[in-house]
């Protein structure tokens, strides 16, 4: 089944890039050694990846993509209950994040001197942004939330808090209980917010 | 005067510092290079500072000092009135920080791999959250904020918010008007702490 090998390939690829990044950084890390890793030749490599930045986008995108779905299934009866759901979310965001947080530095600060991996960066934060102000919109149309809100705000706001979490969380472990910090907050969030 | 010429050459290097770690980067930027820059012997520089680590971490400590007597000088007749005051100063904080995001970046990089530069990273965060918290303890004191409000945690929120509104106003400086995302958040805010 040769479709069901070169997914194999590609997963192995990604996972052997994980590992090199956490280990030699993103900068350091080459092609060749990523190959190494994975036991899989540059040939096959090119053909999955034209790039080691195309390898980094890929495992971003995926991450992103395992949180939606976790995201998704956390909907509860009303929205100011489904945003402090969510929260539930943070352990797991922060065990996978922290093993590539150096990976995520190097990408920010290619990012600050970049424009297209600029673009890249900032991409996700708008995706969520949308996401959380599609889900204001809904409390305000099923009464949970106060009609006077703009949700394009409120959604930025949650997204900043969820950010200064994620990135203080990562940062610092141990200083905090910070799934407990998040669900306060998020209900003070939502209290402020309620109609 | 020497004592005078000796805190200009202080300042000389620090300039100078800040200049080369925005063109260099941090690990890039050599002693040689910051004295070639500030006009200065090597001598005169490990007069002042032991190491270009000593630079960087005396660069941060001025800066989050002018963060601190900013703060001071926004009191408000009541706690949430001061909040929302303290938001004013966000457009002054991301110009400081947008050219040093760089240097930010680096540092926290190696900080995710070096335990004591970790330390120096993380205590900004646990004096801005002492700060906020005192703050909340007086807003309850003096009836504005709900008796029940943790100050711990209401501090820890403000300060996620914070980081948050920072992460993104310096990554995406023109993604929004960071000004008015940053007051209405904080308007949301002690709505939901309010008595």
């Amino acid at each position: 089944m040769p479709q069901q090998r070169s997914e194999e390939t590609r997963a192995h690829l990604l996972d052997a890039a994980v590992r090199r990044f956490a280990i030699s950084g993103y900068n350091a890390a080459s092609v060749d050694e990523i190959c190494a890793e994975a036991g899989v030749s540059k040939g096959a490599f090119y053909h999955h990846f034209p790039s080691k930045q195309a390898v980094f986008l890929a495992l971003l995108d995926g991450w992103l993509k395992t949180i939606d779905s976790g995201l998704e299934s956390m909907r509860q009866a009303t929205v100011p209950e489904t945003f402090v759901e969510m929260t539930r979310l943070l352990p797991a965001i922060f065990a996978a994040a922290d093993e590539r947080l150096p990976m995520f530095l190097e990408f920010w600060l290619q990012a600050s001197r970049d424009e297209k991996i600029w673009e890249a960066t900032i991409a996700p934060y708008r995706h969520y942004q949308e996401y959380f102000a599609r889900l204001v919109a809904d409390g305000i149309a099923e009464g949970s939330l106060k009609p006077e809100t703009d949700p394009q705000a409120a959604g930025q706001v949650i997204l900043s808090l969820a950010v200064g979490l994620f990135l203080q969380g990562v940062l610092d472990p141990h200083g905090a209980d910070w799934q407990k910090v998040g669900e306060e907050s998020m209900k003070i969030l939502m209290n402020g917010l309620a109609s």
